[in-house]
Protein backbone atom coordinates (compact mmCIF):
# COMPACT_ATOMS: atom_id res chain seq x y z
CA UNK A 1 0.00 0.00 0.00
CA UNK A 2 0.93 3.54 -0.79
CA UNK A 3 1.54 6.01 2.09
CA UNK A 4 2.03 9.69 2.88
CA UNK A 5 3.91 10.71 5.36
CA UNK A 6 1.54 12.49 8.07
CA UNK A 7 4.43 12.56 10.90
CA UNK A 8 5.75 15.21 8.74
CA UNK A 9 2.82 16.99 7.85
CA UNK A 10 1.78 17.37 11.29
CA UNK A 11 4.98 17.96 12.62
CA UNK A 12 5.61 20.87 9.94
CA UNK A 13 2.06 22.36 10.81
CA UNK A 14 3.34 22.81 15.13
CA UNK A 15 3.78 26.52 15.93
CA UNK A 16 2.64 28.01 12.82
CA UNK A 17 1.40 31.12 12.34
CA UNK A 18 -1.21 32.22 9.73
CA UNK A 19 -2.73 35.54 9.21
CA UNK A 20 -6.51 36.03 11.01
CA UNK A 21 -8.82 35.94 8.49
CA UNK A 22 -10.41 38.91 10.27
CA UNK A 23 -9.52 41.68 12.63
CA UNK A 24 -9.15 40.87 16.44
CA UNK A 25 -11.74 43.76 16.91
CA UNK A 26 -14.33 42.39 15.61
CA UNK A 27 -14.77 39.76 18.04
CA UNK A 28 -14.03 35.76 18.59
CA UNK A 29 -13.60 33.38 15.21
CA UNK A 30 -15.70 30.77 15.23
CA UNK A 31 -16.66 27.55 12.66
CA UNK A 32 -15.25 26.17 10.01
CA UNK A 33 -13.92 29.57 7.96
CA UNK A 34 -11.96 30.14 11.13
CA UNK A 35 -9.48 27.58 10.35
CA UNK A 36 -9.02 27.61 6.84
CA UNK A 37 -5.90 29.30 6.69
CA UNK A 38 -4.39 25.98 8.07
CA UNK A 39 -6.18 23.43 5.94
CA UNK A 40 -4.62 25.53 3.19
CA UNK A 41 -1.51 25.22 4.45
CA UNK A 42 -2.23 21.23 5.07
CA UNK A 43 -2.17 21.11 1.26
CA UNK A 44 0.56 23.54 0.38
CA UNK A 45 2.69 21.32 2.42
CA UNK A 46 1.75 17.68 0.90
CA UNK A 47 1.63 19.15 -2.42
CA UNK A 48 5.26 20.43 -1.81
CA UNK A 49 6.15 16.74 -0.91
CA UNK A 50 4.08 15.14 -3.42
CA UNK A 51 4.23 17.26 -6.54
CA UNK A 52 2.02 15.62 -9.15
CA UNK A 53 0.07 13.41 -6.53
CA UNK A 54 -2.13 15.51 -4.39
CA UNK A 55 -5.48 17.26 -5.86
CA UNK A 56 -8.23 18.82 -4.12
CA UNK A 57 -11.01 16.41 -4.51
CA UNK A 58 -12.41 18.78 -7.57
CA UNK A 59 -9.43 19.39 -9.03
CA UNK A 60 -9.24 15.63 -9.02
CA UNK A 61 -12.21 15.13 -10.68
CA UNK A 62 -11.55 18.01 -13.18
CA UNK A 63 -8.27 16.65 -14.00
CA UNK A 64 -9.11 12.75 -15.06
CA UNK A 65 -12.12 14.43 -17.17
CA UNK A 66 -10.00 16.95 -18.92
CA UNK A 67 -7.12 14.45 -19.64
CA UNK A 68 -10.02 12.32 -21.46
CA UNK A 69 -12.42 14.68 -23.52
CA UNK A 70 -13.29 11.79 -25.78
CA UNK A 71 -15.14 10.10 -22.51
CA UNK A 72 -18.55 12.10 -22.60
CA UNK A 73 -21.18 9.72 -21.24
CA UNK A 74 -21.84 9.50 -17.59
CA UNK A 75 -21.16 5.58 -18.24
CA UNK A 76 -17.44 6.96 -19.97
CA UNK A 77 -16.54 9.47 -17.10
CA UNK A 78 -17.45 7.15 -14.24
CA UNK A 79 -15.29 4.07 -15.93
CA UNK A 80 -12.37 6.70 -15.11
CA UNK A 81 -12.04 5.31 -11.46
CA UNK A 82 -10.28 2.38 -11.70
CA UNK A 83 -12.30 1.90 -8.17
CA UNK A 84 -15.78 1.26 -8.11
CA UNK A 85 -15.30 2.36 -4.08
CA UNK A 86 -13.30 5.66 -5.10
CA UNK A 87 -16.08 6.61 -7.91
CA UNK A 88 -18.56 6.09 -4.78
CA UNK A 89 -16.71 8.57 -2.17
CA UNK A 90 -15.40 10.67 -4.40
CA UNK A 91 -17.60 11.64 -8.00
CA UNK A 92 -20.27 14.16 -8.14
CA UNK A 93 -23.69 13.13 -9.02
CA UNK A 94 -25.36 11.86 -11.99
CA UNK A 95 -26.72 15.40 -13.27
CA UNK A 96 -23.34 17.26 -12.52
CA UNK A 97 -21.17 14.94 -13.90
CA UNK A 98 -23.08 14.83 -16.90
CA UNK A 99 -23.15 18.57 -16.86
CA UNK A 100 -19.28 18.70 -16.45
CA UNK A 101 -17.38 19.69 -19.45
CA UNK A 102 -14.44 21.73 -19.95
CA UNK A 103 -16.04 25.15 -19.98
CA UNK A 104 -18.03 23.86 -16.89
CA UNK A 105 -15.90 22.75 -14.63
CA UNK A 106 -16.09 21.37 -10.89
CA UNK A 107 -15.53 24.05 -8.08
CA UNK A 108 -15.12 23.23 -4.28
CA UNK A 109 -18.19 21.83 -2.70
CA UNK A 110 -18.68 22.10 0.91
CA UNK A 111 -19.94 18.25 1.41
CA UNK A 112 -17.32 17.14 -0.78
CA UNK A 113 -15.89 13.75 1.23
CA UNK A 114 -12.08 14.68 0.88
CA UNK A 115 -10.42 18.29 1.75
CA UNK A 116 -7.49 16.55 -0.02
CA UNK A 117 -6.88 13.99 -2.35
CA UNK A 118 -3.52 11.93 -2.85
CA UNK A 119 -3.88 9.54 -5.73
CA UNK A 120 -0.96 7.82 -7.14
CA UNK A 121 -0.58 4.33 -9.27
CA UNK A 122 -4.47 3.43 -8.19
CA UNK A 123 -4.12 4.45 -4.72
CA UNK A 124 -6.94 6.54 -3.49
CA UNK A 125 -5.48 8.51 0.03
CA UNK A 126 -8.34 10.39 1.58
CA UNK A 127 -7.65 13.39 3.49
CA UNK A 128 -9.90 15.27 5.85
CA UNK A 129 -8.19 18.60 7.87
CA UNK A 130 -10.12 19.70 10.93
CA UNK A 131 -9.21 22.63 12.77
CA UNK A 132 -9.90 23.70 16.24
CA UNK A 133 -9.75 27.00 18.10
CA UNK A 134 -8.19 25.39 21.35
CA UNK A 135 -9.38 28.47 23.55
CA UNK A 136 -12.64 27.21 23.43
CA UNK A 137 -14.23 24.12 24.32
CA UNK A 138 -16.09 22.00 21.12
CA UNK A 139 -18.40 19.09 21.25
CA UNK A 140 -16.25 16.36 17.93
CA UNK A 141 -17.34 17.82 14.81
CA UNK A 142 -18.89 16.07 12.32
CA UNK A 143 -16.18 13.59 10.29
CA UNK A 144 -18.13 11.66 7.52
CA UNK A 145 -21.88 10.27 7.78
CA UNK A 146 -22.00 6.91 9.15
CA UNK A 147 -24.34 5.55 6.34
CA UNK A 148 -21.96 6.88 4.21
CA UNK A 149 -19.21 4.68 5.20
CA UNK A 150 -20.93 1.56 6.33
CA UNK A 151 -22.56 1.76 1.68
CA UNK A 152 -18.21 2.18 1.08
CA UNK A 153 -17.65 -0.95 3.52
CA UNK A 154 -20.25 -2.80 1.64
CA UNK A 155 -18.47 -2.06 -2.00
CA UNK A 156 -14.99 -2.47 -0.57
CA UNK A 157 -16.45 -5.97 0.36
CA UNK A 158 -18.68 -6.52 -2.73
CA UNK A 159 -15.43 -5.38 -4.31
CA UNK A 160 -12.50 -7.17 -2.54
CA UNK A 161 -10.71 -3.70 -2.42
CA UNK A 162 -9.08 -3.82 0.76
CA UNK A 163 -5.55 -2.01 -0.32
CA UNK A 164 -6.26 0.91 -2.61
CA UNK A 165 -8.05 3.60 -0.38
CA UNK A 166 -7.29 4.76 2.62
CA UNK A 167 -8.57 7.54 4.84
CA UNK A 168 -6.99 10.09 7.04
CA UNK A 169 -7.75 12.84 9.63
CA UNK A 170 -5.56 15.73 10.62
CA UNK A 171 -6.33 18.08 13.48
CA UNK A 172 -4.88 21.30 13.33
CA UNK A 173 -5.49 23.43 17.23
CA UNK A 174 -4.68 27.14 16.94
CA UNK A 175 -5.03 29.70 19.29
CA UNK A 176 -5.68 33.85 18.41
CA UNK A 177 -2.07 35.26 18.51
CA UNK A 178 -2.40 39.15 17.71
CA UNK A 179 -2.90 39.64 14.31
CA UNK A 180 -2.44 35.38 13.53
CA UNK A 181 -3.55 32.23 14.85
CA UNK A 182 -1.04 29.89 15.52
CA UNK A 183 -0.96 26.36 15.34
CA UNK A 184 -0.16 24.94 19.01
CA UNK A 185 -0.43 21.39 18.60
CA UNK A 186 -1.41 18.95 15.03
CA UNK A 187 -2.95 15.38 15.57
CA UNK A 188 -3.33 12.37 12.94
CA UNK A 189 -5.63 9.84 12.63
CA UNK A 190 -6.13 6.74 10.55
CA UNK A 191 -10.05 6.04 10.13
CA UNK A 192 -8.92 2.01 9.12
CA UNK A 193 -6.71 1.64 12.93
CA UNK A 194 -9.84 3.15 14.94
CA UNK A 195 -11.70 0.30 16.43
CA UNK A 196 -15.06 1.00 15.10
CA UNK A 197 -16.93 0.32 18.08
CA UNK A 198 -15.64 3.19 19.78
CA UNK A 199 -17.09 5.90 16.48
CA UNK A 200 -20.14 7.73 17.91
CA UNK A 201 -22.70 7.83 15.33
CA UNK A 202 -25.17 11.18 16.20
CA UNK A 203 -28.36 9.50 14.46
CA UNK A 204 -29.79 13.36 15.13
CA UNK A 205 -27.40 14.76 13.69
CA UNK A 206 -27.66 13.71 9.71
CA UNK A 207 -26.24 9.87 11.09
CA UNK A 208 -22.27 12.13 11.25
CA UNK A 209 -19.80 10.03 13.00
CA UNK A 210 -18.12 12.55 15.22
CA UNK A 211 -14.44 12.47 17.14
CA UNK A 212 -11.98 14.76 17.90
CA UNK A 213 -9.11 13.37 15.86
CA UNK A 214 -6.62 13.79 18.96
CA UNK A 215 -9.01 11.34 20.51
CA UNK A 216 -9.55 8.92 17.91
CA UNK A 217 -8.86 5.25 18.71
CA UNK A 218 -5.90 4.23 16.82
CA UNK A 219 -5.36 0.30 18.27
CA UNK A 220 -6.97 -1.90 15.74
CA UNK A 221 -4.73 -4.57 14.27
CA UNK A 222 -7.66 -6.56 12.11
CA UNK A 223 -7.46 -6.67 8.29
CA UNK A 224 -9.39 -4.43 6.65
CA UNK A 225 -12.17 -6.94 5.02
CA UNK A 226 -12.43 -7.39 8.95
CA UNK A 227 -13.06 -3.61 9.81
CA UNK A 228 -15.52 -3.29 7.18
CA UNK A 229 -17.48 -5.82 8.25
CA UNK A 230 -17.35 -4.94 12.24
CA UNK A 231 -18.21 -1.38 10.92
CA UNK A 232 -21.30 -2.95 9.43
CA UNK A 233 -21.73 -4.61 12.15
CA UNK A 234 -21.48 -1.71 14.73
CA UNK A 235 -23.56 0.31 12.24
CA UNK A 236 -26.35 -1.91 12.01
CA UNK A 237 -26.68 -2.49 15.80
CA UNK A 238 -26.27 1.32 16.34
CA UNK A 239 -29.32 1.38 14.19
CA UNK A 240 -31.32 -0.53 15.96
CA UNK A 241 -30.77 0.89 18.63
CA UNK A 242 -31.40 3.71 17.82
CA UNK A 243 -34.95 2.60 16.59
CA UNK A 244 -35.29 1.32 20.00
CA UNK A 245 -34.81 4.35 21.53
CA UNK A 246 -36.84 6.41 19.19
CA UNK A 247 -39.66 3.62 19.89
CA UNK A 248 -39.44 4.33 24.06
CA UNK A 249 -38.72 7.57 23.82
CA UNK A 250 -41.19 9.15 21.67
CA UNK A 251 -43.73 6.36 20.20
CA UNK A 252 -44.95 4.43 23.43
CA UNK A 253 -45.43 7.69 26.26
CA UNK A 254 -47.88 9.22 23.59
CA UNK A 255 -50.06 6.14 22.75
CA UNK A 256 -52.27 6.98 25.14
CA UNK A 257 -53.11 10.46 24.15
CA UNK A 258 -53.82 9.39 20.24
CA UNK A 259 -55.83 6.19 21.01
CA UNK A 260 -58.70 7.00 23.88
CA UNK A 261 -61.04 8.92 22.11
CA UNK A 262 -61.72 7.08 19.14
CA UNK A 263 -63.39 4.51 20.78
CA UNK A 264 -64.75 2.40 23.28
CA UNK A 265 -62.86 -0.58 22.05
CA UNK A 266 -59.89 0.75 21.35
CA UNK A 267 -59.98 2.56 24.46
CA UNK A 268 -59.99 -0.93 26.39
CA UNK A 269 -57.57 -2.17 23.99
CA UNK A 270 -54.99 0.97 24.69
CA UNK A 271 -55.69 -0.01 28.69
CA UNK A 272 -54.31 -3.41 28.28
CA UNK A 273 -51.57 -2.34 26.39
CA UNK A 274 -50.09 0.25 28.41
CA UNK A 275 -51.41 -0.22 31.56
CA UNK B 1 -57.55 34.81 25.02
CA UNK B 2 -55.77 37.61 25.06
CA UNK B 3 -54.18 38.44 21.57
CA UNK B 4 -51.11 40.14 20.08
CA UNK B 5 -51.61 42.38 17.45
CA UNK B 6 -50.02 41.01 14.45
CA UNK B 7 -51.27 42.47 12.13
CA UNK B 8 -49.76 46.11 13.24
CA UNK B 9 -46.19 44.42 13.86
CA UNK B 10 -45.87 42.97 10.41
CA UNK B 11 -46.98 46.01 8.74
CA UNK B 12 -44.83 48.28 10.73
CA UNK B 13 -41.95 46.22 9.40
CA UNK B 14 -42.87 46.26 5.49
CA UNK B 15 -39.59 48.68 4.02
CA UNK B 16 -37.83 49.38 7.66
CA UNK B 17 -33.96 49.47 7.06
CA UNK B 18 -31.17 48.55 9.10
CA UNK B 19 -27.52 49.22 9.80
CA UNK B 20 -26.09 46.18 7.83
CA UNK B 21 -23.87 44.58 10.76
CA UNK B 22 -21.00 43.85 8.29
CA UNK B 23 -19.42 45.97 5.56
CA UNK B 24 -20.78 45.19 2.06
CA UNK B 25 -17.05 45.00 1.19
CA UNK B 26 -16.64 41.62 3.38
CA UNK B 27 -18.95 39.82 1.29
CA UNK B 28 -22.56 38.56 1.80
CA UNK B 29 -24.10 37.81 4.69
CA UNK B 30 -25.49 34.53 5.59
CA UNK B 31 -26.12 32.97 8.73
CA UNK B 32 -28.62 33.97 12.05
CA UNK B 33 -26.12 36.60 12.79
CA UNK B 34 -26.97 38.81 9.74
CA UNK B 35 -31.00 39.19 10.57
CA UNK B 36 -30.07 40.10 14.08
CA UNK B 37 -31.14 43.69 13.92
CA UNK B 38 -34.14 42.95 12.59
CA UNK B 39 -35.50 40.58 15.33
CA UNK B 40 -34.20 43.69 17.45
CA UNK B 41 -36.73 45.91 15.80
CA UNK B 42 -39.29 43.56 16.23
CA UNK B 43 -38.92 43.43 19.99
CA UNK B 44 -39.17 47.04 20.17
CA UNK B 45 -42.04 47.81 18.16
CA UNK B 46 -43.80 45.08 20.30
CA UNK B 47 -42.05 46.84 23.41
CA UNK B 48 -43.93 49.88 22.33
CA UNK B 49 -47.31 48.55 21.98
CA UNK B 50 -47.18 46.74 25.19
CA UNK B 51 -44.58 48.06 27.34
CA UNK B 52 -45.21 45.82 30.61
CA UNK B 53 -45.67 42.45 29.03
CA UNK B 54 -43.36 42.22 26.73
CA UNK B 55 -40.18 40.23 27.51
CA UNK B 56 -36.80 38.39 26.03
CA UNK B 57 -37.37 35.19 27.87
CA UNK B 58 -34.48 35.16 29.95
CA UNK B 59 -35.78 38.54 30.79
CA UNK B 60 -39.19 37.11 31.98
CA UNK B 61 -37.32 34.65 34.29
CA UNK B 62 -35.26 37.24 35.63
CA UNK B 63 -38.36 39.14 36.37
CA UNK B 64 -39.90 36.63 37.96
CA UNK B 65 -37.46 35.36 40.48
CA UNK B 66 -36.41 38.90 41.00
CA UNK B 67 -39.61 39.78 42.40
CA UNK B 68 -39.96 36.97 44.84
CA UNK B 69 -36.63 37.00 46.53
CA UNK B 70 -37.68 34.44 49.41
CA UNK B 71 -38.31 31.91 46.47
CA UNK B 72 -35.38 30.02 46.90
CA UNK B 73 -35.48 26.49 46.31
CA UNK B 74 -36.49 25.05 42.75
CA UNK B 75 -39.39 23.82 43.99
CA UNK B 76 -40.46 27.51 44.69
CA UNK B 77 -38.99 28.39 41.94
CA UNK B 78 -40.87 26.19 39.59
CA UNK B 79 -43.86 26.97 41.43
CA UNK B 80 -44.04 30.40 40.01
CA UNK B 81 -45.19 29.50 36.85
CA UNK B 82 -49.09 29.52 36.88
CA UNK B 83 -49.07 26.61 34.05
CA UNK B 84 -46.39 23.61 33.70
CA UNK B 85 -47.09 23.85 30.01
CA UNK B 86 -45.37 27.18 30.22
CA UNK B 87 -42.94 25.70 32.94
CA UNK B 88 -42.04 23.20 30.15
CA UNK B 89 -41.26 25.70 27.81
CA UNK B 90 -39.68 28.55 29.34
CA UNK B 91 -37.98 27.38 32.75
CA UNK B 92 -34.37 26.50 32.66
CA UNK B 93 -32.77 23.44 33.80
CA UNK B 94 -32.84 22.45 37.75
CA UNK B 95 -29.00 23.13 37.90
CA UNK B 96 -29.22 26.57 36.26
CA UNK B 97 -32.53 27.24 38.16
CA UNK B 98 -31.12 26.75 41.66
CA UNK B 99 -28.00 28.87 41.02
CA UNK B 100 -30.16 31.59 40.31
CA UNK B 101 -29.71 34.86 42.28
CA UNK B 102 -29.87 38.24 42.31
CA UNK B 103 -26.20 38.35 41.58
CA UNK B 104 -25.94 35.43 39.19
CA UNK B 105 -28.95 35.85 36.71
CA UNK B 106 -29.57 34.35 33.51
CA UNK B 107 -28.57 35.77 30.48
CA UNK B 108 -29.93 35.04 26.42
CA UNK B 109 -28.91 31.07 25.50
CA UNK B 110 -29.28 30.11 22.23
CA UNK B 111 -31.94 27.30 22.31
CA UNK B 112 -34.28 29.36 24.36
CA UNK B 113 -38.12 28.34 23.07
CA UNK B 114 -39.14 31.82 22.70
CA UNK B 115 -37.55 35.27 20.67
CA UNK B 116 -39.75 37.07 22.50
CA UNK B 117 -42.57 36.34 25.23
CA UNK B 118 -45.75 38.34 25.66
CA UNK B 119 -47.13 37.61 29.03
CA UNK B 120 -50.29 38.86 30.70
CA UNK B 121 -52.60 37.50 32.88
CA UNK B 122 -51.58 34.37 33.20
CA UNK B 123 -51.84 33.71 29.35
CA UNK B 124 -48.58 32.99 27.63
CA UNK B 125 -47.40 33.85 23.88
CA UNK B 126 -44.32 32.74 22.78
CA UNK B 127 -43.28 34.64 19.66
CA UNK B 128 -40.04 33.85 17.50
CA UNK B 129 -38.96 35.91 15.00
CA UNK B 130 -37.30 33.95 11.94
CA UNK B 131 -35.34 36.90 9.61
CA UNK B 132 -34.71 35.65 5.79
CA UNK B 133 -32.24 37.04 3.20
CA UNK B 134 -34.33 36.98 0.32
CA UNK B 135 -31.63 37.40 -2.25
CA UNK B 136 -30.53 33.20 -1.39
CA UNK B 137 -32.72 30.28 -1.83
CA UNK B 138 -32.68 28.91 1.75
CA UNK B 139 -33.85 25.70 3.35
CA UNK B 140 -36.95 26.33 5.59
CA UNK B 141 -35.40 27.05 8.89
CA UNK B 142 -35.26 24.88 12.37
CA UNK B 143 -38.67 26.23 14.41
CA UNK B 144 -38.76 24.02 17.46
CA UNK B 145 -38.37 20.14 18.07
CA UNK B 146 -40.98 18.21 17.44
CA UNK B 147 -40.00 15.86 20.44
CA UNK B 148 -41.12 19.55 22.32
CA UNK B 149 -43.92 20.25 21.04
CA UNK B 150 -45.22 16.47 21.99
CA UNK B 151 -44.28 16.91 25.15
CA UNK B 152 -46.03 20.11 25.36
CA UNK B 153 -48.91 18.73 23.91
CA UNK B 154 -49.43 16.14 26.38
CA UNK B 155 -48.85 18.55 28.84
CA UNK B 156 -51.43 20.45 27.74
CA UNK B 157 -53.71 17.45 27.79
CA UNK B 158 -52.76 16.24 31.33
CA UNK B 159 -53.53 19.69 32.45
CA UNK B 160 -56.19 20.86 30.28
CA UNK B 161 -54.28 24.22 29.40
CA UNK B 162 -55.96 24.62 25.70
CA UNK B 163 -56.70 28.41 26.42
CA UNK B 164 -53.46 30.16 28.17
CA UNK B 165 -50.83 29.68 25.57
CA UNK B 166 -50.19 30.89 22.27
CA UNK B 167 -47.00 30.33 20.00
CA UNK B 168 -46.43 32.63 17.34
CA UNK B 169 -43.78 33.19 14.55
CA UNK B 170 -42.62 36.21 12.55
CA UNK B 171 -40.67 36.11 9.10
CA UNK B 172 -38.69 38.84 8.00
CA UNK B 173 -37.33 39.05 4.48
CA UNK B 174 -34.89 41.58 4.05
CA UNK B 175 -32.61 42.35 1.07
CA UNK B 176 -28.93 43.95 1.32
CA UNK B 177 -29.19 47.44 0.11
CA UNK B 178 -26.24 49.61 0.32
CA UNK B 179 -25.01 49.80 3.98
CA UNK B 180 -28.32 49.18 4.69
CA UNK B 181 -30.65 45.82 5.82
CA UNK B 182 -34.05 46.37 4.24
CA UNK B 183 -37.24 44.30 4.81
CA UNK B 184 -39.14 43.62 1.77
CA UNK B 185 -41.68 41.74 3.23
CA UNK B 186 -43.03 39.99 6.54
CA UNK B 187 -44.97 37.29 7.59
CA UNK B 188 -46.97 35.88 10.69
CA UNK B 189 -48.10 32.42 11.57
CA UNK B 190 -49.70 30.41 14.26
CA UNK B 191 -48.57 27.42 15.24
CA UNK B 192 -52.01 26.29 16.01
CA UNK B 193 -53.70 27.20 13.57
CA UNK B 194 -51.57 25.00 10.95
CA UNK B 195 -53.12 21.79 10.49
CA UNK B 196 -50.64 19.63 12.00
CA UNK B 197 -50.77 16.94 8.87
CA UNK B 198 -48.52 19.91 7.31
CA UNK B 199 -45.73 20.19 9.42
CA UNK B 200 -42.67 18.69 8.38
CA UNK B 201 -40.31 16.95 11.22
CA UNK B 202 -36.58 16.32 9.79
CA UNK B 203 -35.51 13.28 11.99
CA UNK B 204 -32.11 13.54 10.67
CA UNK B 205 -32.14 17.45 11.57
CA UNK B 206 -32.27 17.03 15.87
CA UNK B 207 -36.34 16.16 14.97
CA UNK B 208 -36.65 20.12 13.78
CA UNK B 209 -40.12 20.92 12.60
CA UNK B 210 -39.04 22.94 9.73
CA UNK B 211 -40.73 25.33 7.62
CA UNK B 212 -40.76 29.09 6.29
CA UNK B 213 -43.17 31.12 8.26
CA UNK B 214 -44.97 32.26 4.86
CA UNK B 215 -46.13 28.99 4.02
CA UNK B 216 -46.77 28.11 7.29
CA UNK B 217 -50.68 26.27 6.75
CA UNK B 218 -53.08 28.40 8.64
CA UNK B 219 -56.55 26.44 7.64
CA UNK B 220 -56.88 24.35 11.09
CA UNK B 221 -60.06 25.16 12.59
CA UNK B 222 -60.54 22.50 15.27
CA UNK B 223 -60.42 23.15 19.27
CA UNK B 224 -56.92 23.21 20.76
CA UNK B 225 -57.40 19.87 22.42
CA UNK B 226 -58.33 18.26 18.74
CA UNK B 227 -55.13 20.24 17.58
CA UNK B 228 -52.86 18.84 20.77
CA UNK B 229 -54.21 15.11 20.31
CA UNK B 230 -53.74 15.54 16.49
CA UNK B 231 -50.09 16.57 16.70
CA UNK B 232 -49.45 13.21 19.09
CA UNK B 233 -51.02 11.50 16.10
CA UNK B 234 -48.71 12.82 13.55
CA UNK B 235 -45.64 13.10 15.49
CA UNK B 236 -46.18 9.16 16.19
CA UNK B 237 -46.87 8.06 12.98
CA UNK B 238 -44.31 9.86 11.61
CA UNK B 239 -41.70 8.40 14.28
CA UNK B 240 -42.65 5.22 13.10
CA UNK B 241 -42.18 5.82 9.60
CA UNK B 242 -38.65 6.87 10.48
CA UNK B 243 -37.73 3.49 12.07
CA UNK B 244 -38.96 1.70 9.32
CA UNK B 245 -37.50 4.02 6.64
CA UNK B 246 -34.22 3.27 8.94
CA UNK B 247 -35.06 -0.20 9.36
CA UNK B 248 -35.44 -0.60 5.25
CA UNK B 249 -32.20 2.06 4.62
CA UNK B 250 -29.69 1.17 6.88
CA UNK B 251 -30.42 -2.09 8.76
CA UNK B 252 -31.89 -4.61 5.55
CA UNK B 253 -29.05 -3.67 3.00
CA UNK B 254 -26.20 -4.31 5.49
CA UNK B 255 -27.27 -8.05 7.28
CA UNK B 256 -25.78 -10.16 4.67
CA UNK B 257 -22.53 -8.75 5.46
CA UNK B 258 -22.36 -9.10 9.01
CA UNK B 259 -23.60 -12.76 9.25
CA UNK B 260 -22.23 -14.59 6.15
CA UNK B 261 -19.03 -14.95 8.19
CA UNK B 262 -19.97 -16.23 11.39
CA UNK B 263 -21.07 -19.80 11.42
CA UNK B 264 -22.23 -22.18 9.04
CA UNK B 265 -25.89 -22.09 10.33
CA UNK B 266 -26.22 -18.45 10.36
CA UNK B 267 -25.39 -18.51 7.02
CA UNK B 268 -27.88 -20.60 5.66
CA UNK B 269 -30.50 -19.03 8.32
CA UNK B 270 -29.30 -15.57 6.33
CA UNK B 271 -29.50 -17.04 2.87
CA UNK B 272 -32.98 -17.94 3.68
CA UNK B 273 -33.91 -14.97 4.59
CA UNK B 274 -32.56 -12.40 2.36
CA UNK B 275 -32.87 -14.38 -1.09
Amino acid sequence: MNSVDFTTVVSSMKNQKVDRPNRASVGTLSGHAAGEPFEKSVYRKLKEMYPNRIFKQYEYLNDIYLKHPKHITIEQRYALFKSPTALFLLSRGTEATKKWSPENIFEEKQNDTADILYYHDDFYNIIDVKTRNKSKTAMPPNIISAYKLAEMCALMIDNEEYENINIDYLEIDWIEDGNYLKCVDAHHGNLFKANPETLYINWAAAMQVQFHVCNLDQSWEGTREEWARYYLKVFVTSAEHRCQKMREMYIIPFLKYIKEDTCVDCKQENTQRLD
